[in-house]
């Protein structure tokens, strides 16, 4: 029975739910993982627990209360009882990240927080560890779920922005009051966090100028589309003249850029480094779930001492598959003959392939058939390639590519 | 004057120049972020050098050497001494990594691997940290930045597989012998890492069915064009029937699969998983340069456990800098009258700004003028804006919107 990591939780709202479920349901692979087995120990709400016996039995506090206040405390008293703290409250490390992160150094204990930026784009983990060693020229990033979301229905449907808004609030990608989300506040407050990461210089919200989409028209939109442009809000952060320079506005993107097909209520930055080009990193923005996720990620971090090794395998290996279901097209060159199609029909028939498009090219001695198939499992579509091959009015070997299709 | 992190190089070919070289230039930023100077303690090659001596007098060995042997017996010895590895070794690891991360288990010691797969894109560390914790369902990589770019080339250009290829050789993006990229070898290996990593489940290159692209041709990305499908080398690894499937072959995509709009020679990464749906992360391909930053990140994670805090800015603060240089677009509702045009240009060019491209949208009352600028410091456009607000024929205060525009 491997020991148990016990997790103090400080408020239990949507993400703190999907925390606590989540937890539970993966407790057996973190412990395979790490060898040990993390439990909610103790839970802070409004009108339960005590802060100070939660701390006691607690190896780890996750802070999901939000806000400044008293968040910060707790946060800071915490850390200083020796406990490692993990954070998805991006206000808070905006506003009081470097006294939080002088209290880790400290006490010599871990504050992660990779759920307060990005959603569940690793963002955070990949600027202190992978380029911990490079040189950030520029950070752009689209680190708002709910403004990409409406400006990408705006250029999608031609709506307006009150009607895309007015559909975010319906599908829950939009509060009720949009206004952090739609000012640009809210992603000022996680481009802090990220410019102090990339470029070890501390920058509070007050200090970084942004503006909101509330202002665009399907007009911009329009216009856009004919110089060929997308249009995003977009966090920057990048050196200008010695300095640094960090700001949120919206912008227009040509088509190449990566953020620019970044679609729906997603999150993506891109990193420059001379060393590196750049990498881009994309996900869905920050959901119930999602975040509990990233925090797990986080608090499986803090259990064990990251890369000490791949673990073992005994509980988990998973048998290999070789023959698997997919969609296929399928490219075959023919005489044009009568009958033709009727042959190729009761082959694929009798292998239980069916053909979900088809499109004939050519006439006569230069007809080719090019169909998508439904999925299928391969050794069938291989079966069906080797008959097909074999018919007369076939002139070469029919040519199979795998098609994958998020629709199916 | 901070302690020496000493470490020894095994292999100095392109790879190893460019991390010696890195090491050099970063090696104070290290230093101030870990509170331990990295620097070169030995190097051997093929005419120089004692293993054993490198080792004795190293924090940590860096494997370069590529290939099987004697790269596996310098590996597992270095760690039976107590210490550190990082390697950029794929055939080594998809071949011999069972027996090397036990070794790194029963010794204590950190084998870092992230340069071996998907270039700069920091994949390993995403899916052995962020995900320890996440149930992966599925995971798509374009894992070899030679193919996708012959494929992007054959797609853009209508260019033949041959034509491609003779284009990819000329700009370095293939070897002279093409066989491990183009027949898919290349991409088994990294995905036979990414599969043990990403399902704990030990998968070796003999056990993966991979096709090259050798067979492809230009009428496939025709027919694939007008069907709406991206043509990609694609390596999956998915939970099938509660077995593994891991296999490499071309694959349709649908536009709005993360992986299609990935062009050149780029690598890209999309995992699934029930609780944070997907995310991407992308970048280009091994390059010397790009390589040796993957292993210089990992080298630095090994120094330091990752996240015990965020650092100090002594040393690296930057001044924030308000008024920067951008593109806009600025879009004017005006009378069209006589004169309009020259008294814009006249306020435009005041304030040094000059415009890229020009559109006039509608006649008389309704005319609209859009604008497209080349870059100038944001103050001046500012004043611009407020100057051409005053004017008698300006129906409304112009809109700016900013362009991010790679191309500048």
């Amino acid at each position: 029975m491997p020991e148990p990591f016990r997790i103090g939780l400080l408020g239990r709202g949507t993400v703190g739910g999907a925390f606590a479920d989540l937890v539970a349901e993966r407790a057996d692979h973190v412990a395979n993982v790490t060898g040990l087995r993390p439990e909610i120990s103790g839970v802070l709400r409004r009108s339960e627990g005590d802060f100070d016996e939660i701390v006691a039995n607690s190896d780890l506090i996750v802070e999901l209360i939000g806000g400044l206040e008293p968040a910060r405390e707790y946060v800071l008293r915490a850390m200083a009882a020796g406990r490692h703290v993990v954070t998805a409250n991006k206000q808070l490390l905006a506003e009081h990240g470097e006294e939080l992160w002088a209290a880790a150094r400290e006490h010599g204990v871990q504050l992660r927080f990779e759920a307060a930026v990005g959603g569940v784009v690793p963002v955070v983990r990949v600027l202190q560890e992978s380029l911990a060693a490079a040189h950030v020229e520029r950070l752009h990033g689209i680190v708002n779920g709910t403004t990409n979301f409406i400006l990408s229905r705006m250029a999608q449907t031609g709506a307006s922005y009150e009607e895309a808004l007015a559909e975010a609030q319906q599908l829950g990608y939009a509060e009720a009051d949009p206004t952090d989300d739609v000012s640009g506040k809210d992603a000022a407050a996680k481009m802090a966090i990220l410019a102090r990461l990339a470029f070890d210089t501390p920058v509070s919200l007050a200090e970084i100028p942004y503006e909101g989409i509330e202002h665009l028209t399907a007009d911009d939109m329009e216009y856009a589309r004919e110089l060929g442009l997308g249009l995003k809000l977009i966090g920057t952060a990048e050196r200008v003249n010695g300095g640094l320079s960090v700001r949120v506005h919206p912008a227009f993107l040509y088509g190449a850029h990566p953020l620019a097909s970044i679609n729906g209520p997603f999150n993506a930055v891109t990193i420059e480094s001379p060393a590196i080009t750049e990498i881009t990193l994309s996900g869905p923005g920050a959901g119930g779930p999602q975040t509990a996720s990233a925090v797990l990620g986080d608090v499986v971090s803090a259990m064990i001492p990251p890369a000490s090794g791949v673990g073992g395998t005994d509980s988990q290996r998973l048998e290999l598959i070789s023959d698997v279901t997919g969609a296929f097209y399928l490219h075959v060159d023919v005489a044009d003959e009568p009958g033709v199609l009727a042959q190729l029909a009761q082959i694929l028939g009798l292998q239980g392939i069916s053909v979900k498009s088809f499109v004939q090219k050519g006439l006569g001695a230069d007809a080719r058939l090019v169909m998508v198939l439904h999925p299928v499992l391969e050794s069938r579509l291989f079966a069906a390639v080797d008959l097909i091959a074999g018919l007369d009015f076939v002139r070469a070997r029919p040519r199979a590519i795998r098609v994958i299709d998020e629709e199916f």
